[in-house]
């Protein structure tokens, strides 16, 4: 079946329910499905969308497209949580029913306003000719999840390009601000552009979002500005970077930077420091943070590249969402950690030091591992009898280094942006990591969360085994983890 | 919408799919929505089916009209779950596909035959005059969920009418044996009609169940044999049952008789004792069960009754299962437990011991109590605030009684057939009650499972507070249960 673009842009009335209704089934049983993460009831997912609090419920939304592993037209599906790690699939979110998003919900952020969950989203508009207008859609979504009230905001401004988008929502000096991605039409290049509002009605452009001296590349996506710590954080995806301003390896990085504060009426950070990767794994991007009412920032991300095929493109779906993470500073790096309630998944706690840490451990599983110092080896996971297919963790305590290598670990994804990631550590230290397979999906905590590498993977699910190369020490727990959703 | 018998038969490709995730958004956004007891992903559902044990994991389907709350072109939908607690919804099961299941995939079971696992069931045909054939069909399904192979096995035998249906296979004495729902075509009354094999292909109507004297009514559907504790339990729902014969209060019962033993050549149960109600609550109807590999008997049950309407008709959704019981013996009753997983679920546990056990519990909790001997009271749950809107358990444990009062917990159901249940205790003895509650279902497991009151109310879910109405001498513990589906 060829997806022409008429095909991806065929309104939701026009499919039938006996195809959707296997497409659910066939993401549902898919081996490669994950179990304990948010993942898709049927077709492609990206960007997790309007993750706020609100009515004493965490809300989550991904972009949708419900059929099939292609970016055709997008809409918000709803996820409900009270603690980020049990969540309840409430289905269709938002829908496509006016002429601003007739072509695609994309993406946007949440908080609750005066009792009811305000939506700030880009509407994808194209006209006949095929020009799109990206709106910036205000809608309201009460207690009982119903979404009304869709309302243009703004559009981009003469000096933006289309590619404007991605909102999110601020509240700050009892001001809204709202922050997005947008290419500049003169130049072509990536910015945070900043708005403003006192009624989130009339809406003023203050500026592109002064943090760097360097060139962005050609767009910024899903910026987010939270609070941590007492600083600020931007997180944000720049696309078409040069690797001379921040190295990175995936198509495109998902960066962030740390400030003192942030002038809003002057659109800038006090005091910037320079870009970091988010992560160092191989696909995570889009992540969208919040301050939620518990004084904590959280966040979670795309699991899954633009412009990037994957094995479950052939079973009509793709990608998935992280798990939820909090963040925190700790000598200016974020550090990123589980919600403690991910705990309250864990089954079957069984304590490890053989070489061998299980045979039968699977590949939905947790596993905590403390790593003595000045030893070098390497860690199987979904591995084979013989050791010979397995998702690697290739470690030096001594020199410090770690690398996450997915090339003997089954299916190929994306082979041309390297199939190995690695960082550096302190030498002649303990290696702590924290490790959560999922299927398809490995989220590796390193030292308490000082970096986190994050991946897709497309092993045999028959390969259940996790052990060392050689008899190390270390001790360390292993945990199944529930079914979820 | 008129739900015209075309509507109803309407292939699923014939429906949109925006219709379908608009049915399934309203069916996971409705506030009686069961958030730990599997339910509707949309539609109407009503009997568990194919409850077995498969390639390590326990499989449940049910039956499911997604389309709306109406009984229409019934299939299967699938869940899988290693302990019987948290499922994963696998979607579309069983579809129809064949002349044999044109008319609907009613309800059958399975069992793990030689690695695969074989699935039997009623194929509902029509022809062009609405006349229905009943086919019984045998189908295969692989480790990874793939159904094929659907066979018709055979259909009603001259002396049966149309009324033949819910095949149970069963395997003793390396024989395989069917027993199905059956009414005989001269009297027009209910029978278990038993059927035996070698190959699964060739099969040889044994004749109907001699178990009881009685007039069963005009049919049985759903028949169930396990063998329990040593001796064999017949689990089944007659239709038109003389009260004189067994007293019950529903529509139509769901009954179970406790024998030594069965002669299967012979059909017929050896030294049979007389019929009770399985459930002494609402709406407990089509329970299966089967016997697991682990040596327990497991059953879980359809919460809804046929031919009749509940307030969630009107969100086009309606009816759940109930949570899954194990099934021993004691003192020739059946007693029906939890299955232990259920404790994983628990989170926030509290001790209580005051008049108001909760302000803040909800309607998605577990409550344990073991009230002291020679009182009597009222335990109001899901109450509002003066308790003057709650479901009420009336118990005097001094005369040995316990009332399930729903008449004002909200809109009413089936009010012809009474708004309460009342069971006798053993008088001056304390009283154990084992009590879950998920937003519009209720099951009290009385004094450890020696009887069990099940049923669905539909109260306003701002009503939060678990209270007796006078201070008595008790002792308890409040769980909130996880959301798991």
């Amino acid at each position: 079946m060829e997806w022409t673009r008429e095909k991806r842009y065929l309104p939701y009335q026009d499919w039938d329910a006996d195809t959707l209704m296997h497409l659910q089934a066939q993401a549902a049983n898919s081996p490669y499905q994950m179990r304990y993460h948010l993942h898709p009831i049927s077709g492609l997912i990206n960007d997790p969308n309007g993750f706020s609090y609100f009515d004493g419920a965490y809300h989550l939304f991904y972009q949708s497209y419900p059929f099939g592993a292609v970016h055709g037209l997008k809409s918000w599906w709803h996820f409900k949580s009270t603690d980020m790690v049990h969540w309840e699939n409430l289905g269709l979110g938002i829908e496509l029913d006016t002429m601003a998003d007739s072509h695609g919900a994309y993406s946007g952020s949440a908080r609750e306003i005066d009792g009811k969950l305000f939506i700030m989203y880009t509407g994808n508009h194209r006209d006949e000719n095929w020009v799109r207008t990206p709106y910036q859609i205000g809608a309201w979504m009460d207690k009982n999840n119903k979404v009304s009230d869709k309302t243009i905001l703004f559009k981009n401004p003469d000096h933006i390009t289309e590619h404007f988008r991605d909102p999110q929502i601020i509240k700050e000096n009892d001001t809204y601000y709202a922050i997005l991605g947008a290419q500049d039409k003169k130049e072509k290049h990536g910015h945070i552009d900043v708005w403003k509002s006192q009624d989130l009605k009339n809406w003023e452009e203050l500026g592109f979002l002064d943090f760097t001296n360097e060139d962005m590349g050609y767009m910024i996506e899903c910026p987010n500005i939270v609070r941590v710590d007492g600083k600020v954080v931007v997180i944000f995806c720049p696309q078409g970077l040069d690797k001379k301003v921040a190295a990175y390896d995936d198509i495109y990085p998902n960066m962030y930077v740390i400030a003192d504060d942030i002038d809003w009426e002057n659109h800038k950070l006090i005091n910037p420091g320079k870009l970091h990767n988010l992560d160092h794994g191989f696909d995570v991007y889009a992540t969208q943070a919040f301050n939620a009412p518990d004084g904590n920032a959280y966040e979670v991300s795309w699991v899954g590249l633009p412009d990037t095929t994957y094995p479950t493109d052939d079973e009509n779906w793709a990608n998935c969402l992280s798990q939820v993470k909090e963040l925190h500073l700790k000598s200016d790096k974020l550090i990123q950690t589980p919600v403690k309630a991910i705990s309250s998944i864990r089954k079957n706690e069984a304590s490890i030091s053989n070489q061998v840490v299980s045979d039968q451990a699977g590949q939905q599983f947790e596993l905590e591992l403390t790593i003595k110092a000045n030893q070098s080896d390497t860690l199987h996971l979904a591995a084979n009898n013989d050791l010979s297919n397995s998702l690697q963790l290739n470690f030096d305590t001594k020199n410090g280094k770690l690398v996450l290598d997915r090339a003997h670990a089954g299916q190929k994804v994306a082979v041309d942006y390297g199939e190995s990631r690695a960082i550096t550590l302190s030498p002649n230290h303990d290696l702590k990591l924290d490790i959560f397979v999922d299927h398809s999906l490995i989220e590796v905590f390193v030292n308490d969360g000082e970096k986190v590498l994050t991946g897709r993977y497309f092993a045999d699910q028959t390969n259940k085994k996790i052990a060392f190369a050689q008899d190390i020490d270390y001790t360390g727990k292993l945990w199944q983890m529930q079914t979820i959703l």
